[in-house]
């Protein structure tokens, strides 16, 4: 009997229902991937992702409970994408002083922004608890391989704490939210001061 | 006809009806404190606030309309009492130093938030675009004042510019915000790293 109504689920997830399946997650994110970007954060409720995703909204809770989750969905997105270009950068690392490695993880970040107007949207306008902890970890793991960067290739002196590199994001975070703020592509004189304010305090433990 | 109706308008407030109305709306913004600094943000509703004043929910609304106004007022008062403080500080100025100047400064907020966790709640954890805007008001003018202060004694090069200062309190801002996350006090050592990382950076400038 338990056999039998496993077997009957079992029967319901054939890898056509499954393939099915994800391509519409992949399909909504896209929709509020472009939502977001095109028209901000308040304007990307289930209902329009659901409309722009051609889904009925009553489908759209089959996939995604509510619109946070498919917030968090598109943020672990775009995380994946940008761990990759730190990691690409750190693996042929050029930066022969602090600054220019400063520099570099800061180019990294604004190029993705700049580019992403729906991550910008959920890294700094989302006040989602889910959003700002999934920020938090991906800063943690990020700070943590900086640190290590910095200090094994003599960036930094190894006397620096991690909890200045971890820190070191914290400032940074605010400074891009600051500058998103002021101007939708990311004001350069605020990106220019988080350059060197970052390199200020990472240096004074030199 | 009108000039009738508008003096029994001005019947109905009598010295003592409005002193009266005045008392209530400190009684609830007292309520909103203890709540704030006993149970936290969340436990603040503006029925939770009406009880602990003893006044009926239904007559809450007419002194607030709802309870982002409770907060919006409250921490005004915490500002006005904060400013208070700067200003006593900066009017009998001790320090010799840049790095004593940011002590001074991160001392008297640190002392105020530490005193004082409604104010905490609602600076860091309240999200409300109201309590932003207000915060952000708040350290621009702020910001301005120890930028002349620290010019004019000349602890700061006249080179540098208000856009560091500003910037200087928006990372201050954020690392008070991770120094209360890790404890109810705020943690000191993040505190310290504040101390750091504003000195390094407008030093910077020197």
């Amino acid at each position: 009997m338990f056999e039998n109504s496993a077997a009957i689920r079992g029967q319901k997830r054939t890898p056509g229902v499954q393939r099915r399946g994800q391509e519409r997650r992949r399909a909504i994110l896209d929709a509020a991937e472009a939502l977001l970007a095109e028209q901000g954060y308040e304007a990307a409720t289930l209902k329009a992702i659901g409309e722009r995703a051609g889904i009925p909204t009553a489908s759209m809770y089959h996939y995604f409970p509510d619109r946070h989750q498919v917030e968090a969905e598109l943020l672990r997105r775009h995380m994946t994408e940008l761990d990759t270009r730190i990691t690409a950068t750190l693996e042929k690392p050029e930066a022969q002083t602090l600054r220019e490695a400063v520099d570099v993880m800061i180019d990294i970040l604004w190029d993705y922004y700049r580019a992403h107007r729906s991550c910008t949207e959920l890294w700094f306008t989302g006040r989602h608890q889910m959003l700002v902890e999934l920020v938090r970890s991906f800063d943690d793991v990020q700070a943590e391989r900086l640190w290590r960067h910095l200090v094994n290739r003599g960036l930094a002196s190894a006397d620096t704490p991690r909890l200045a590199v971890q820190l070191s994001f914290e400032v940074g975070n605010r400074l891009f939210d600051v500058a998103f703020r002021r101007t939708p592509q990311g004001d350069g004189a605020t990106i220019d001061e988080a350059r060197r304010l970052i390199t200020a305090y990472l240096e004074s433990y030199s």
